[in-house]
């Protein structure tokens, strides 16, 4: 992909090439509306990506609506891999501090960082040191005090994925999100329950499946969860957030051109079709060279670049109504407006939570899960 | 939708409109690869859609390659609804025979057909009669029959999803699809497992949720298994069939515009990333008009036409790559040539089935299954 012009966004692609009805179908069918309901902002000319788009919802007779404005931020690292860690972090800091600002200014009232956020994301070197020192506590490490004071400022919870180290438990490392509300307090934390082996991702050299559960966090604005990254391959982790209430499931990650960009419009927006509730994908930007040279487990020599991350971070509503992507290539704030009493009336509308069958798959799952499981197998005759 | 004039196909009209780099660089977003590997074709001047592609996989050393041809027919019905059932049925017959034996003529193994293939989509009605009179024996009914001749002089596989009459069991009906095998024998049956109530598909008026389980039928060309229609929209459902070895699962569907049509490319899709394994979704084609008019719960007035269904089947590898769909208003045969083995090389490069955690969901679905199930909510402080 180096060598190559990258393109800035697919939905460009399609919205500058198509025009009148053929674009409105092309939406209607692809995108699910056949305009993209643009959110007036205030910001312009911004050294980022910005956009905003809204999702409403029918009136009802006895709830109000329950209007919340969400933002997500996608952003390359800022200095060089071989700078001291505090320095690389402080790097990220400054970096995006006014995209955080310009997310308050905007009215967000959750906001949420990308996977691993103020770190390189560092696991395809294998190597522990220094990329460990980058593990930091979870109510007061310099990312959860770096954010507190934004979270208080605008009054909005911020949802920040970092590399924690838990010292109470052993000095144990893990892929978390910290969950800090509009006061400023650390309201909990998820671990990240699925981990992957997969090429350039040695992640389970680092740290192991999350113990935290599938928790939901019932903020100010609304009940919110975390799917964090390779959790989204898996079906079953969305469903446990949607069946213990989630209205918004964040999808924080860091994935790449060529492994998985194909299947990044697919899997967090069939979440927010199979769940009845929002879904938000974040992607990190940039390829990120490393001091040392590492190999991917793919049998190509060693190299030094871990990337492109493809950014395209976009939302998804429960009727399968989703935004364009950020760019590509530049960091970005989405921001989106959502009436979170479309989840109720979609699972009204397609009733998939009164049709799961669950008791079922609790049997089912039971049976699959033992080590001389016979599977249900018809022969040929 | 009726007075405007319909698109044939949102992938045409991008390949229509796109070219050179852009047209490879959509390509390899949205598809999966920068070309669609057409498999040459010996059918030409047909009055059906007709399309073939290649899903290669890489050599290994320990197994041969597992080449395997499967196709798809999407269709409208054939004569008006208010002729007598038996017309009606033996309208389809005629109706979709060349296209059966064209996909034998191009050597497919496995045909699927679309969901109550041999009648109209009659459950818009809430009427019972005379549509249930359309319900038939899954060994001995005459969908079978007309079928056994074609697995017979094809050698293939055929998998029939019809309204099934159970006589042994109060005269029920279920919606079924029957699996026949290359010698012309019924080798079993899969029931459809969740049932929509919604709009129009008024379907747990004439039948239940399916009590056959999730089978995998272990065919002489692969592992097949089918989730019928409204199971697309279950992720459990799915993963059922990747649990009990399914390579291939056929979507025989019945959906139309304004309700799903943007799902539509998720959802199968989803599935074969999810589970490592083929998924092929078929929808029907057309408007279907009813003797006598229905309301469709929407608050409009009543009418005597459903649909529009927009046919638009596609196939889908388990690295999530997929065929353009096939037309959205005519007729049509959708072939694809696939290497089985690829499904494991899936799993082993991305491991979704080693990192599922099988046990922890079991245990949460258990819990979730019961009335007084808490959920995990961490409260705001």
């Amino acid at each position: 992909m180096g060598s190559t012009i990258e393109l800035s966004s697919l939905d460009k692609l399609v919205s500058d090439t198509l025009s009148g009805d053929a674009l409105k179908e092309f939406n209607r069918i692809h995108y699910g509306r056949t305009d993209h309901h643009d959110l007036p902002i205030k910001t312009n000319n911004v050294n980022f990506d910005i956009a905003a788009y809204n999702f409403p919802a029918k009136k009802e007779e006895t709830r109000t609506p329950r209007i919340v404005r969400v933002g997500v931020i996608q952003h390359s690292i800022a200095i060089s891999t071989d700078k001291p860690i505090t320095e690389q972090r402080q790097g990220i800091f400054e970096k995006i501090r006014y995209i955080i600002e310009t997310a308050g200014d905007e009215g967000v009232n959750i906001l949420c960082l990308q996977e691993a956020w103020s770190m390189p994301f560092a696991f395809c070197t294998r190597e522990k040191q220094p990329w460990c020192e980058f593990a930091e506590s979870v109510h007061n490490g310099p990312s959860s005090q770096f954010l507190k004071e934004f979270a208080t400022k605008y009054g909005m919870v911020i949802i920040s994925p970092i590399l924690e180290r838990d010292e109470t438990h052993g000095d144990t490392i893990w892929n978390t999100a910290v969950v800090i509300n509009e006061l400023g307090n650390v309201i909990g934390k998820h671990r990240k329950n699925h981990i992957p082996r997969v090429g350039d991702f040695n992640e389970s050299t680092y740290y192991f499946e999350g113990n935290t559960g599938h928790p939901v966090f019932e903020t100010k604005f609304g009940k919110i969860a975390i799917n964090i990254c390779y959790g989204r391959h898996h079906p079953l982790n969305w469903l446990m957030f949607g069946i213990n209430g989630a209205e918004i499931v964040f999808n924080p990650s860091a994935t790449v051109a060529g492994l998985s960009e194909h299947l990044w419009g697919v899997e967090a927006r069939n979440a927010a079709i199979a769940n009845s509730y929002f879904t938000c994908a974040i992607n990190r930007v940039g390829t990120e060279i490393f001091p040392n040279e590492f190999t991917s487990g793919d049998g190509k020599s060693a190299h030094r670049e871990f990337g492109h991350f493809y950014g395209s971070s976009y939302i998804t509503a429960p009727d399968g109504t989703r935004t364009p992507g950020l760019s590509r290539i530049r960091d970005g704030l989405l921001i989106a407006q959502l009436d979170l009493n479309l989840c109720r009336q979609i699972k009204d509308k397609w009733g998939f939570t009164m049709t799961q069958r669950l008791n079922l798959y609790a049997e089912s799952l039971n049976n699959a899960g033992k080590h001389d499981f016979q599977p249900q197998i018809v022969k040929n005759n």
